[in-house]
C-alpha cells in the first residue's frame, strides 16, 4: 500500500503527520510519500528522533493556509505540499492521499487535479461516526457544498450506500435522509425533491431521519445537503467536547473525586473513545476518482495514523469502482 | 400570574402536566387554568393525590396528537384544549400559555388565534441552552419555519436580542448567525444575504458563528433558519443522550465502578444538570403577541414546572412590547 501524504496540512503539521506516518508504518508496513518542504522534514524527523523508514520525500516548497481562498490550490498555491500530493495521486504514484489541511481547498484541487468520478455531479465530504449499536454510519455531505440540487442528494445516498457495503460489509445500508422530522412529508422542497429521488433508486432508502436518532443506529448512511450536514458534525463535536470538558471537572473537583476517577479509569476510557473522532480517521471525500481521506485539521499523530489506515482501508476496498458503476447505471436507467 | 395549560399536550399528559403544575403552585403560587377535559382531569388528580388548588379547569373535549396535520388546530380540532388554551389567553383571560402538545399546532395555532406581533413576518421557535460560560444563549428559529428569506432571518435577530436583553438582562447581547466558518463570506446564498440584512440592524451582530461554539459561549443570540436550526437541537439532545448512556453504563460496569460511582454522585449530578433541558424549561414563541411556552413533548413533572417558570418570566420581562417597537421602529427606518 503507497499513501501519499500532505506534511504541511493541519493545525499541527509536520510534526504530528510525520509521528503518525511513522506509527502507521511501524503498524502496518505502508510505504509512504511524504509530501511538502523537505528540509523542513527532514529537521523535523531529526530534531525529534522520528525514523522515516519506508518513507520518501516529494518536495514541495509551499503551503495553504486555513485563512487562504480555496481556489488557491488551482492558482497561486499549485506548488503546495497538498496540490503537488494530489497531482502524484493522479498520476498514479499511490494508491491514496491523505490531508488533514484546508478542506475547501481539498475538495476543489480533487475536483479538478484529480477528477470526479464520470457522471457525479458533486464530490461529498463523508463522515463516518460510530453508533451506540457498535457499528459506523455515514453523514454525507458534511461541508463540500453548501447548497445541494436533489439529484445531487440522490448521488450521495448512492455514493454512501456503495461505501459503506465495502468499508463494513453491510449487504444492504440503510440509507435516510436527515430531515427535521421522520414523516414522509416533512422538510422544505429540497428534502421533499430529494426524498422523491432517493425512493426511486436501487438503494435501501428507509426514509426521514432526526439527527437525534443518528447516534442510536437509525441509518447506515445518511445523507443532507453540506451546510447542515457541517451544522451536525460541528454540534455532535462541541456537544462531545462540552460533556467531556464538564466530566473531566467533575472527576477532579476534590481527592475524593479524584481517588473515585482512578477506580473507574479504564471504564471512562472506553467510555471516551466511543465519540472520540481520533479513534475513527478522516473523512473520505466521496465522488472523487481516486481515495482522499481529509483528516480533521487537529489531528495528532494517533488520529493521523488512523486516517492513514482509513486510506488503506478506502484504496483497498474497491468502492470507488462500485461507485462508478452504480452512478453509470443509473444514468442509463435515467436515459440522460 | 395568571398562567393558562395545555393538560392534555405531550407524551405524559395529562399526569405529569398536572403534577408540574401542582409543583408550581406550592413553589410560586401561580393560578393556573388547567384546560382539557374535565372528568378525566379530576380523575387522574384524585387517582393521584394531586391538589388542584389555584387551579381552575377549563374544559375542552379534545386533544391533538402528535402524528395528526397541525392545521387541525385551525379545522377539525378547533375544540382541543391548545385551541381553547389559546384563545383563552388571547381574550385576555391568562398572562402566559404553555404547552407540551405538537410545536407545528402550537406555531399554526399561536399565529393564527393569538396572532403575531405587527410587523413580523415569521414566529420563531427559540431554544435557550445553558453555556459552559455560566450563562444562557438563545437560537431561533429551531423549528418553526423550515425554509426562511433572508428578512425573516434580520427579525429573529432584532426579536433574540430584546429578549436576551429582559430575560438575562444583558445590556447588549451578541447577536450571531449560525454558519459553516466564521469569515463573512461563508454559506450559501441564504447565509450571506442574513448576513448584510443583520449587520445593518440596530443589534449587537458579531457575524458569523460555527456550531462546535455555541456551548462555549461564542454568541448571546443564534440566529439560523428552522431546518438548521431543527438539525442543531436535535443532534445536541442526541449527543447528550448518547453520552449520558454510555457513561451510566460506565460507571455501573460492576460493583468497583458502582462504588466509585456512588462518591462521584453529587459531583456528576451537577454535571448531569448542565446539559439537562428539564433545568431550562421550554422554548418560547417569538414573534406572537402574547407569551405561549412550548415544552419538551416528553416533558416530566419538573421539566413542565420549569416551562410554567419560564412563561411567568416572559410575561413579567415585557419583551414583547420591546420587540414590537423594534420591529416597528426597524420598519419605519426601512420607510416601508
Amino acid at each position: 500500500m503507497k499513501l501519499i501524504v500532505d506534511a504541511f496540512g493541519g493545525d499541527n503539521a509536520p510534526l504530528e503527520i510525520i509521528k503518525g506516518c511513522e506509527l502507521a508504518v511501524k503498524e502496518y508496513g505502508y510505504e509512504i510519500a511524504l509530501v511538502g518542504d523537505e528540509k523542513k522534514i527532514r529537521d523535523c524527523a531529526n530534531d525529534n528522533n522520528i525514523s522515516l523508514q519506508n518513507m520518501k520525500i516529494v518536495h514541495a516548497p509551499d503551503t495553504i493556509s486555513m485563512e487562504e481562498h480555496p481556489d488557491c490550490i488551482l492558482k497561486e498555491k499549485k506548488d503546495s505540499s497538498m496540490a503537488k500530493g494530489m497531482l502524484l495521486l493522479a498520476s498514479g504514484e499511490g494508491d491514496a492521499f491523505v490531508t488533514a489541511g484546508s478542506t475547501g481547498a481539498a475538495v476543489i484541487g480533487s475536483t479538478f487535479l484529480i477528477k470526479r468520478i464520470k457522471g457525479v455531479k458533486r464530490a461529498a465530504l463523508a463522515a463516518i461516526w460510530p453508533n451506540d449499536a457498535g457499528g459506523s454510519f455515514m453523514v454525507l455531505d458534511v461541508g463540500a457544498n453548501v447548497e445541494c440540487r436533489p439529484e445531487v442528494l440522490g448521488q450521495f445516498g448512492l455514493m454512501g450506500s456503495e461505501y459503506m457495503k465495502s468499508f463494513l460489509n453491510i449487504e444492504n445500508p440503510r440509507v435516510a435522509l436527515l430531515n427535521v422530522g421522520t414523516e414522509d412529508t416533512k422538510g422544505g422542497d429540497l428534502q421533499k425533491a430529494a426524498f422523491a429521488v432517493l425512493k426511486d433508486l436501487p438503494i435501501n432508502f428507509i426514509g426521514n431521519v432526526e439527527a437525534r436518532d443518528l447516534l442510536f443506529g437509525a441509518a447506515d448512511v445518511v445523507v443532507c445537503d453540506g451546510f447542515s450536514g457541517n451544522i451536525l458534525l460541528k454540534s455532535t463535536e462541541g456537544v462531545a467536547q462540552f460533556m467531556m470538558k464538564n466530566l473531566k471537572q467533575a472527576l477532579y473537583k476534590n481527592l475524593k473525586t479524584k481517588l473515585a476517577a482512578l477506580v473507574l479509569k479504564s471504564s471512562l476510557k472506553e467510555f471516551k473513545s466511543k465519540l472520540d473522532y481520533t479513534e475513527i480517521g478522516g473523512a473520505p471525500l466521496m465522488g472523487i476518482s481516486k481515495p482522499v481521506i481529509k483528516a480533521h485539521g487537529n489531528s495528532k499523530a494517533k488520529a493521523f495514523k488512523n486516517a492513514l489506515v482509513q486510506a488503506a482501508a478506502y484504496a483497498e476496498g474497491g468502492s470507488i469502482s462500485k461507485i462508478a458503476d452504480a452512478v453509470k447505471k443509473e444514468k442509463n436507467t435515467d436515459n440522460e
